[in-house]
């Protein structure tokens, strides 16, 4: 294909991210309406870039002609959390969703069972139908779910996964285990005063409506 | 219910606008990138206010228990095209989503049968299911569709029916009539250079994103 | 200068767009809270594209090291109005900034001037300066004001100029002339009702916030 | 004044968060597009609500005819940094900015000064000026230079606060200091990797505009 194809192959992708935003973005909005306390904080999502996708294909010896099915994160949307148990909350909303506006192929817990790294998050893979000029497209989507303190951390890590390409000399990712203890330790932290919390924003959101 | 019950029956409604409009920019944007004429220039939703939709029980003989079945434009889409051909196309590419994102539940062609006011428009009530918190919920929603030049009359002629509360007196709604003929002689000669034009803005956007 | 440089070049041009749309959008939010008639529809900004900043410097015969003197809408601002009569407010509203945010460097008026090929706009160039992170820079921006019906034929001429590269073949040039005709007609249509719609609006905006 | 009034006081503040917002966001894109390391990851801004105005002017003895002056913090602005290095950065980027498009009034630093409860964030106070469409009015703002760790514990305190109206009890006063203290451990850990960091990310940016 021609770079130009490839833009076009992009397409149903950059739609899903802009519907999957605005979808879970309306739970929050939503749980603020009710004058609830919403687990989730905020939402993000993105279409990788095209050079990324083929330096993964190349990692993970991904045809061209696979690369819709042998690339799962093409499409990505990241919901942070305030707290790690709002994290189970946003995973029963998601499942609660299967078979109807989209189709969940499987989960990872890296939050229980964390990478080597450091790293920590709940992933979804999930199915999404798209509607574009040209009939339906199904694409594979992959949903993050962290706290604000697994987000931080996951950024940095990120810059320099991509820095060092994948290899972070041994004596960097030292320190960024000891960071990740220090995302940690904040979070916990703060899941011993959520109960205050959650019920104060709570009265917030009553208060302010009022 | 209380006025907090009735913003929280908006909730479902107003997440079914969000959604709508990104869908149908969505499909713009799939133009531009298949460098390609949009047959849509730009997309709009509102939700009813709930003042508006207590009148307009009322004028309908709606009672408040059957709100949700009896006013079918509480959700609101709106799809702007330059030229009247445009419309046409718009129309199929609804009627292809029909039973996939959403369901078709009837049409209705103001734009060959204009109204005896002037009003000129292309209908369609939709059912569209939405996912809350608390599950699925299937709203009604109205898609009207037409061109700038209906659009700038459409929206004059709701400001005078909201001041004179649907009783606009005989010499102004005289004045309407005519400020609609003028609007579809603009856009008759409009269709005149439609052809050059459709070929001169898909050139565009091919040379655009060389 | 490098592609990557003239990137650069374009960075203070674009936060003024960006700034100027928001200063503009304002004053519509600002009359909408004042429960008054906004003179002002809406309005949309662009940068021009480095390709069609470089046909214009050959076209005028300005050297590249004059671009930002010698092209004067690199920075392009356009506001819509409901009315002929609304252009009038949105000019003093304007003449109140000069030598305060903005300095009006000159005026063109094709509103009552139209150009032989039917364009009809009222045009501000202004001197604008931005901060950036190497200190203030002051550019020249564009205003266009016009109503929907002059913005709807704008369009409509713009694509058809650069599809013949600025020399439109007369039976279409003509053609546009008479689009041109019917797009007058309709403002002055639109202006004999205008008192009403201003009052109706007016009164849209006082209900609807009690 | 009545409550509509007081609506229509809040109009310049709203205009200056909007605008302040544009502004510094620019910045960071600035820095994007010149491929280098953004010391400014995010930029919110709100106006404070009338009810929490009018509860701080009682606290702080400010009378109705004074809130202009004695509340300074109707208008703002919270700018987002990865690193506490970054802090010092944004700092002087403001700095340039005085007596430019807008004033220095003070500063408090309670980054170096940690307050007793744990808080901790760079201050400014600006003197602002809007252009309104009954002429310019100078307003005071309040711009806050925080870490995303700093921010993730004020935002908790923040809602705790409100809750106890002030009066945080003891036993949750301290684990709010215990948080505090992970939240700057996890900025100590950050720092400490900080300029592998910032070379990844201008690598990053460079590379993805290539």
């Amino acid at each position: 294909m021609s770079s130009r194809d490839w833009d076009k192959f992009l397409i149903p992708y950059e739609q899903a991210v802009e519907e999957l935003k605005i979808k879970f973005r309306g739970i929050r909005k939503e749980y603020k309406k009710r004058e609830d306390y919403s687990p989730i904080e905020f939402v993000t999502g993105r279409v990788k870039k095209l050079s990324s996708i083929f330096n993964k294909a190349k990692r993970l010896n991904v045809s061209m002609e696979e690369i819709d099915t042998g690339i799962e994160d093409i499409a990505g949307i990241r919901i942070m959390c305030q707290f790690v148990e709002d994290i189970a909350k946003v995973k029963e909303l998601i499942r609660q969703r299967d078979k109807k506006d989209m189709d969940i192929v499987y989960e990872k817990d890296y939050v229980n069972n964390q990478k080597e790294s450091g790293y920590r998050s709940y992933h979804f893979i999930i199915r999404y139908p798209v509607q574009t000029s040209i009939g339906q497209r199904e694409i594979l989507a992959e949903i993050q779910i962290r706290t604000l303190a697994m987000n931080f951390w996951a950024t940095i890590e990120h810059s320099l996964n991509y820095k060092y390409e994948q290899n972070i000399p041994p004596h960097i990712r030292e320190r960024l285990v000891r960071a990740a203890e220090a995302a940690y330790e904040l979070d916990q932290e703060m899941s011993l005063i959520r109960d205050e919390v959650t019920e104060a924003q709570q009265e917030f959101e009553t208060k302010s409506q009022m």
